[in-house]
């Protein structure tokens, strides 16, 4: 059966999966950058980024890795593909990824706004669903043929998949930073969850606790 | 110079120090018995509660001993010494931990309500504080004669101590289990809490990862 996952997403110890004031300089909130930083050491990371060397065999490493494996397709939520808010002015915006983005296949973007499929370069195509996160999840399924879809984030997409209960299972580092505000995870999605997850793996490295919560029996 | 501090304060995955519902059969919430699961195997738990056994020498034990090191007197919230609100009906209730609390030494409680003080078998007795946490903590450091004061909770204590910005050092324990509800640690303590602290510790056992948080420089 395929999957619905979250992988490799990550969290400070106060719970915040991005910072304060999302921009274009900072696409993940003041210091929500540096949330990333048990990640992009990883060769998981760089090869995906078409960039030599990082560590392998790590924890960090396994674990980034493993969030990649068996992925069809991804949704994402509009503020994760860009800073444009409200109607799409123009085609200009393409991501925050350059012309080659780490996907390598359908990316279904929520959106409120219609706007035409994006083709990028490295086999990642954008696509823009605007009725609404089942309809993607339909998509997506569809596109990945039988392999898992990622909910690459953020937040606030994540707690929409939780809400509705349609995560499989949860990928989550956490690490040794504090942000003090931004979008918080664990908020808006009910409190039933502790019945649903259980949690299958809790491995630390130095730089982020990784625990995999996955749906009950 | 002695500290204020915070230790062996568990969360959950989610955040939570507390379940929901908290009462006398649930004395943390429904479900929050369980956040110390970690913390009720080690060596150093079973000694401060009069039994023997326990792990010793793992990261638990090395974890939950560090949070009584040094520690001269205690303060806590009142909901964390019992489930008594509003005005104290008589004497009757004593704290949740017999006659011979794990405390041995001055424990301030915070209240609105006037009573008088508790002496305890073990050297333990019970104040009651009823014009603030500046005065408790006066009290508690005088008490402490030089060693440090440890704010024991719950998470509401500890955030009005936090928003003072009096507390010198933190160790929390977080724990592979959602909560979905209940009290929050990491809630109504400002925006600046990631300038203030670092993270000195990040370990984690298969039951806990441990983190201390201390003041920069």
């Amino acid at each position: 059966m395929s999957k619905l996952r979250v992988s490799n997403f990550t969290i400070s110890l106060d719970g915040y999966g991005a910072g304060p004031d999302q921009s274009t300089e900072n696409p993940l909130g003041v210091g929500g950058e540096e949330l990333h930083d048990w990640f992009v050491g990883t060769r998981t990371f760089r090869e995906t980024h078409g960039m030599e060397g990082g560590e392998q065999d790590s924890i960090d490493d396994k674990f980034a890795r493993g969030g990649f494996d068996n992925i069809g397709a991804w949704i994402m939520g509009r503020n994760m593909f860009g800073p444009v808010r409200g109607p799409w002015p123009d085609e200009s915006w393409r991501g925050w990824w350059g012309d080659d983005p780490p996907f390598h296949g359908a990316v279904f973007v929520l959106t409120h706004h219609p706007r035409a499929p994006l083709p990028m370069d490295g086999g990642t195509t954008f696509h823009f669903v605007d009725n609404g996160i089942e309809s993607a999840l339909d998509r997506a399924f569809e596109a990945a043929e039988g392999k898992d879809v990622l909910v690459g984030g953020g937040a606030s997409t994540i707690q929409q998949y939780l809400r509705a209960g349609l995560i499989d299972e949860m990928h989550l580092a956490i690490v040794p930073k504090l942000l003090g505000s931004g979008e918080r995870l664990f908020e808006n999605v009910g409190t039933g969850l502790f019945e649903d997850y259980e949690c299958a793996d809790f491995v630390a490295s130095q730089s982020a606790l990784h625990a995999r919560l996955v749906r009950r029996g």
